[in-house]
Order: structure tokens, then sequence, then C-alpha cells
């Protein structure tokens, strides 16, 4: 066992199975000296209790940027983990369905269940949820007496298929979100990682504020060890959060790292990086997918969804892998109460330099052969 | 308002009410040098997604301080106040009843009341809870049908009292703990600000880890807006707190602020700023105690707890210290429902340097005396 990460390194296995970012693209030096900086510019103001929604300076930057929400609409978070947490709390009680695509973040399913919410997965195909079924779905549940105040989908570069929702779904799941006062939680956390041009427009931007909150994270795009983020939400929703008490016993969820971040963003460095990772995460995935015999390559994100070969359930298949030196996560892991997904894997390439990732294709490939 | 801080500055106001560490205080430089030192030191494993608990460096250094628990009973926080919902998670569930001293930290009823707890005030007088009334009013709650899962509690240099409570007490209530199957909540936010020589024993220590659940936090004896602390508890609830899902998705809560803050410690930084704040935090107190008449100084914590003069009602006494320049918080908010304390008032004096206390208690003396 790590007693600094989370990571399990097994030996003799090339894991595909964890969406950890790979340790040579971590920020080391500049984030050490945006660390440095942030100290200087900031000095003790950095170290007493943060603002409650997050600092200034970094609310600044997010919403400079793209897809993001205005100042009014920002809510500086300890990650995105955290933000679908305090989502949670704010927006539903115990008892209440949340909607889910299916696949979805199956860590996402753990936090929601947490708070004691049933889940439901949400009709879709191959592309993602299908808009129409979903109200009708909605209207059913709600029929019945079910409260049913949102639903949870990770729309672009998702985890764990690697797909991101036609826009004309996105306009439709948004109209949907607002004729029917659902708030559609909407986990960007991999938008930054688009490698063939812009990244679709996130549902936050097309829905303009109304029926839907979004959980933004530096985890992918800086690191994940800050465990920082933010979430846009309409300003009632975001006073809300602010309102809790934890937040205002403690000040800022993350205030000291909140203000490196904007340090970090404001002098290029977070530019920079990004440039350079898309690089070479697009680098990786080329070269999981030349690997493995006819997969589409994602557009972003971090993550393959593979068919097993000939409808071979996918936990066999893991044991197949490991014996060759692979392990993945299998399909059903995505889906509520493990009802579905059998005939899938979830493959990440994140993790693992090239050539790494070329033989972690060729184990699993011999281990899908049974050669 | 300031877009940093969650302090806010009131022109003409020298404010005892924000329980706020002093600026020229906090440790601007030593901590910028621990941030560097762990850069170095922990590289990109800084930054990666970090162990569900925290960081072994960080755990075992806190396993060697005086009334800490062992690495297994140790869970690395965002905070004491973190610490606090993250316990009323794992260890209730809403509709129980949280007892809580009567006055306590006015903040922590709202992190008890965002569970859904119904809090009820435990027998009390000037010392402290009384552990035989407490255990006469739990036997009666549960014969009603209540669940009575916790008691919270700011046992050492308390907020808002200053006040420790004895340790006959202390041995007493951890003996209630463990036959009624109560666990105290101990939040031990300002044990390190002893300035009369050993702070008395924990209750955790007292305990030696049963029925007992220790809040610790840097936010005191090193800087608020680093948003870090622990929990000391059984290896079993340890155990459920890292199995939440929002640590199993995002790991440890704040993994490079915690491996800073190992660093911060191991390097004797942690000990050398104790020692200094131990000796200008006393001489605050000092100040402020020695401009008011017969209050008597507490031997820890930021906090003096005073008797308004007459039976004056604290609201009112605030409306005429404004007027003269000065503010505190009433004591009824240290109540449930605001029922109680309004005979009393809680002046900080961690904030501001010692001419500028005995200034604010002039200006406080002259709205008690009408003058």
């Amino acid at each position: 066992m790590d007693r600094l990460l989370q990571f399990v390194h097994r030996d003799g296995i090339l894991d595909l199975g964890w969406g950890h970012p790979r340790p040579e693209l971590l920020p080391v030096e500049a984030w050490a000296e945006a660390g440095a900086a942030a100290a200087r510019e900031f000095g003790w103001r950095g170290l007493a209790y943060g603002r409650d929604v997050g600092p200034g300076p970094l609310i600044d930057w997010l919403a400079g940027r793209e897809d993001a929400g205005a100042a009014a609409e920002t809510f500086v978070t300890a990650g995105a983990s955290q933000g679908l947490a305090l989502v949670a709390e704010v927006l539903t009680e115990p008892g209440d369905v949340a909607l889910v695509e299916a696949p979805t973040y199956h860590l996402a399913l753990r936090v929601l269940a947490d708070r004691g919410l049933e889940l439901v997965p949400a009709p879709g195909d191959d592309d993602g949820v299908l808009p129409d079924a979903v109200a009708g779905q909605l209207r059913e549940l709600r029929a019945s007496g079910r409260r049913v105040p949102v639903l949870y989908l990770v729309p672009t570069f998702a985890n764990p298929t690697g797909r991101s929702l036609p826009e004309q779904r996105r306009r439709a799941l948004v109209e949907l979100a607002r004729r029917e006062s659902l708030t559609v939680v909407e986990d960007d956390t991999y938008r930054e990682l688009s490698y063939a041009g812009a990244a679709p427009p996130s549902l936050w931007r097309l829905a303009e504020g109304a029926g839907v909150v979004r959980l933004g994270s530096f985890a992918k795009a800086v690191a994940p060890g800050l465990r920082l983020g933010w979430i846009n939400a309409a300003p009632a929703i975001v006073g809300r959060l602010a309102d809790l008490g934890f937040v205002d016993s403690g000040g800022g969820v993350n205030h000291s790292v909140a203000l490196t971040m904007a340090v970090f963003g404001a002098s290029g460095a977070y530019d920079r990086h990004l440039a350079m990772i898309r690089e070479r995460y697009a680098a990786q995935r080329d070269a999981l997918v030349e690997g493995l015999s006819r997969v589409a390559a994602p557009d972003g994100g971090w993550f393959l969804w593979v068919p097993t070969p000939d409808g071979v359930h996918a936990d066999d298949l893991l044991a197949a892998a490991e014996r060759h030196g692979t392990s993945f996560v299998p399909g059903s892991r995505f889906h509520v109460g493990g009802q579905g997904g059998a005939g899938y894997v979830r493959l990440s390439f994140s993790h693992l330099p090239p050539p790494d990732l070329a033989e972690a294709a060729r184990r699993l490939t011999r281990a899908m052969t049974g050669s």
C-alpha cells in the first residue's frame, strides 16, 4: 500500500484501470513557482479565512474562460467530487430520485448514494441520454409521487465512454430541464482535454444559467492532488452553497490552493501546461487505439469504452487480462447496481506512456483472442 | 466586501467579534519555504490523487504529538468544520438528536443542523457539561424513542467561553460515553493555544479510543486558509470516512497541503511558530483582560466570555458598543435557537494587536458604563 497515493501499483501489471494522470505530466516545477509567486502577491491573505465562494482572482480568471459562468455564478470547490456532494446536499433530499446516465462515472454513483438518493438510469443509446425518453421517464416517476430533482451526466469526453453528447441532444436536454424544473448536473471534468479542436458547448452555456449546474475541475488539466474545482450555477444556488454551515465556519473550502491557481492561470502557466498535456494525452490515446483492432479514437478525455469479443463477460475477460499482465475496469461498474455493461470494458490511457500502452494493448489483445 | 477574505472590515470599528488570526502572526515565509521543500521532496507525488486517509508523513508526524491518535486512528480533513460535517455524516442520520454543550461554537450548530439533526442543549454549569445530568437526559430522550448518537463540545479553551472542562468531568464523560454508547465529538481546535503550561488531557486520550471522536485543526496553530485538520477516531470510523463516495472519487481531501504540512511539522517550523504565537496571543489576551474590569484571563484559546453589566441584554449592549467603535458577538448566538446567553458577550482577542485591544476595551467599557 502506497503511503502517499491512492494508486496501488501491482507488479507485472500494465494497468489500464486507473483514471489517474501520468506522473511525468504533472506540473511540479510550474506549480511550485506559482505557489511562491502567490505567497509574494497575496502574503498573509493567502493564509487567512478565505471568502466563502472562493477568492476573487480565481473566480475572475475562470469567468474569462470559454463556457464558464460569470463571477456571481461561481463557487470554488475542493474538487469536482466534493462539488457533486455539495450540489446533492443543496438540491436534493434523502429519498429523492436522481436520474443518471448509463453508463456513467461509477464513483459519482457512490457520492449520490451517500446522500440517500435512489439512482435511476436515464434512457439513452450509444450517443448518450435521449432527452425525449428522459422527459417521459420523468413524468412517470413524478406521477407516481417521486421527487426527481436532478439528472447527473458527463456529456463531454465522458467517463467511461470517451464520447460526447450530440449538440442537438444538448439543446433538447437544456430545454427539457427548463420546462420540467429538472436540474441537470453537468460533470464537465474532461472539457479541457480536447484533442480535435474545440470541445462541444457545455450544457451550462447553452442553458444560459437556467436549469444546469456545471461541475468544473482542475484535477485533469492541472493536478488531482490539489483538490480544486468549481461549480457554475445560478446565483441563488451559489448563495445556498456559500451558506452551508461548514462553509460559514471555515470560509472558502480550499482558499490557499485557489489563490495559487489564480496565479498559475493569470501567469499563462495554465495555458502552456494544457497545450503540452493535450499533445501528450492525444499521443497516449493513439498508442492505445492503434494497439487494439477496430476501436474508435475519442476526441478527448482519458477513456476508451470497448466491447468484449463475442459477448464474453467483462469479469471473465478481466481475469484473463490480469493473467496476461494488464487490467481495466469492467463495464458493469458504471451502471447502477451493476445492471448492464457486462459486454464492455473501460480502458484508460491517462496513466502510462505510449510504449507501455502499446504493450498493454498487445497483452489485452492476447487475452481477448485467447492466444 | 473583501474579494479574498471572509473578514469584513468596518471603518471605525475595532472588532472583537471575529475569531480570526492576527494577520501579522500568519507564517507566510515559513509556509512558502515548506511548500518549496515539499515540492522537492515529494515531486509529482504531491500532485497526484492522494491516499484516502491522508498522506503517511503527516499522519506519522501527528501520531507523534501529545494527545494524538495512532496512525490507524487518523483521517486527514480539509479543516475541523469539514471534519464535523463528515463525522455527522457517518455517525448520525437525519432526524437524530445531537446533544450540544451550551453555550458552544455557534457555527458547529449550523453544521449539525445541515445534517438534519435536532439539537438539544446538554445540561451544564459555568464549568461546562455535567456528566451525571447528561446521563439522565440521554436516558430520557432514548426512553422516548429518540436516537441520540452524539454529544458535541469544545472542552479545551472553549469557543465561546475560553474555559476548559475540569478533569474529573472529563473522566466521567468518557466513562458515560462508553457505558451509554454515546459518541462524544471533541472539538479540539484550540488545544495548542495554551498559555499556562500544558493543556488538559484530551477526552480522546482519556478514552483510549473508545467513545470519543476528536476533531483536530491547523487553523489556529498554523493558518485557517490552508483548510487542513484531522479526525482521531476508532479505526472502524476512520474506515467509514475513507469509504465515503467523494473520498473514494477524489482521494485524500487536501493532499498537497497535507504534504506541505508534513514538511512544516518535521522541519521544526511548526514548533517554532507555535512557541511564537503562544507568546503573542497571550500578550493579546492580557491587553484585553487588563483593559476590562474584573474579567478572568483564560488559560488558552482566543476568547473571553463576559457578563453584561446589570443584566443588560447583549443585543442592546452591541448597539451601544458599535456606537462607541467596537463590536463583539452576543452570547445568544452560542445557544441553540438563541435560547440563552442574553447576559453574555464573546470577545475575541485573536485579531488585533495589543494597543488596539486596549483601545477596544476602553470603548467597550464606555459602552458598558454608558459614559
